[in-house]
């Protein structure tokens, strides 16, 4: 099952994507997906509800306005730093992550997480912004993103895929003077229009996160091409070092980090430029393209 | 003025402290103040309302139980670190951030930021929870914070004050070991119960938060003690910062940053434990007291 937030005739909604991904069937959700969009939904099956019956007929997919799937987080996302070696790696190497200690390893001994705003989210085909003045280094990375669709506190690692409603992809776009001036990453990672995500969300029934692949082009060079299995934390461990602790909601987010071939590991850097689109395709979720401006 | 938000025949409420802070007086907010607190009120006034009637008749400050003035941010917390140079040195000779590069300035050339989850957050009184087995160095760090009360991009520093709807304090408690551990400050910052806020809020008329003393005990032990000016990075310079590229809204808050003193800071470490009672006064706000459980 795929599940959009689109706009159509006027408001937000609510559907199931046909699997040949040409249609949306929209879902009688009530008030609050109008607010929040697919959150109502995992919020509302998180409670035991089934999924809701269809509110109309199908609608071409060409014919709506597809929004981020979860338009506004209900908190800040989780993120994942580090999180594939030949990326730690080349961050490493790059020097973005400021002055080294020698005794620090490359590749992290435990997870590193960081945050970043909700209102950063954009839907499919928004424009990433290059701020004026502020940043001359915008990186993309490209990213698997866990949706938890079941509250939890110190969820052992063999039960953490009990608590995810499914994926969707999520473009951590990344100030990298900022990420490294400021020491901790908020500010750098948090720019408006630093975190398209969508196309949709696609459950666990259309893919297996542990087993599959994240690619990511700009324009139409292909820079990062990864399969899941080489994430150093994966999904399980990172749900349970999270929710030691800190509870999770249903509709909380979790990028997972991103593989190696951001603009900074080249040498030169290949920072975004206005008139760039970035592209990424996930097998089994689909694929998020933005434009920059 | 101070606004609290209050627990009074079983409903949350929100009223104006009386001048001797004997009595509340509940304002007429509607639902949301029901839902969110001190928090409608915030965003009521961003919208150009004026303060609300009164609902009903003064009630005993002793009558009611005071929630966070703020029970759960609309988003995570904007927390500022090694704000206070004292603290910036303790800190860095604890060996708490872990190893250091020796190029890397104890006191930081550019505000660091990090965030706390709203769901941290707890009313005065309510127990901050040492969590089992998870980590064995808990810490107090008492905070004056700052309520945005309006909607800003790019805000100079000269009118960052416009943007401020007043203060309140917040105990920023971090688990030292985590903090070390994750790199990225998140996780040990943002534990369930790891955010006392309170006692109230109040408006810009009741103190100015550049020129105020930040005191903090354990048990009755002073451990913090520090006036304001010696913000590193004053509050009009952070919100100047955050908001260079990241829309500031109503009802954000910013935690400031701690004044020496902390657990880390003393050989050996003095973490909290349980019994412990943790006291912080601001001059012009008032005390936020919590157990340690």
């Amino acid at each position: 099952m795929k599940i959009a937030t689109f706009w159509w005739a006027g408001r937000r909604h609510v559907g199931r994507v046909s699997a040949d991904e040409r249609d949306v069937t929209p879902l009688a959700l009530g008030d609050r997906a109008h607010a929040v969009g697919a959150l109502a939904l995992v919020e509302m099956m998180a409670e035991g509800a089934p999924i809701p019956k269809p509110s109309g007929a199908a609608l071409p997919l060409s014919a709506v306005k597809l929004d981020a799937p979860i338009p506004v987080p209900r908190r800040n996302i989780f993120c994942v730093g580090l999180n594939y070696r030949a990326h730690a790696t080349e961050f490493a190497n790059s020097g973005a992550g400021g002055p080294r200690p020698p005794q620090q390893q490359v590749v992290p001994e435990f997870p590193v997480i960081f945050s970043k705003v909700p209102e950063s989210v954009i839907p499919p085909e928004a424009e990433i912004r290059i701020p004026n003045g502020l940043s001359s280094s915008i990186d993309y990375e490209a990213e698997l993103a866990v949706v938890i669709g079941k509250t939890g506190t110190n969820i052992p690692s063999s039960r953490a895929m009990d608590h995810v409603w499914g994926y969707t992809i999520v473009n951590d776009v990344t100030a990298r003077d900022l990420q490294r001036r400021h020491q901790q990453w908020l500010l750098g990672k948090s720019l408006d229009t630093f975190a398209p995500m969508g196309p949709w969300l696609a459950c666990t029934n259309e893919l297996d996160g542990a087993h599959t692949r994240v690619r990511c082009w700009v324009n139409d060079e292909l820079r990062q091409d990864a399969p899941t299995e080489d994430l150093i934390f994966d999904i399980p461990t990172l749900i349970s070092t999270i929710s030691a602790g800190i509870t999770l909601y249903p509709g909380d987010i979790i990028a997972t980090g991103t593989p190696a071939g951001v603009g900074i590991g080249f040498d030169p850097p290949k920072f975004l430029r206005r008139g760039d689109r970035v592209r990424i395709h996930i097998e089994g979720i689909g694929t998020l393209s933005n434009p920059v401006q």
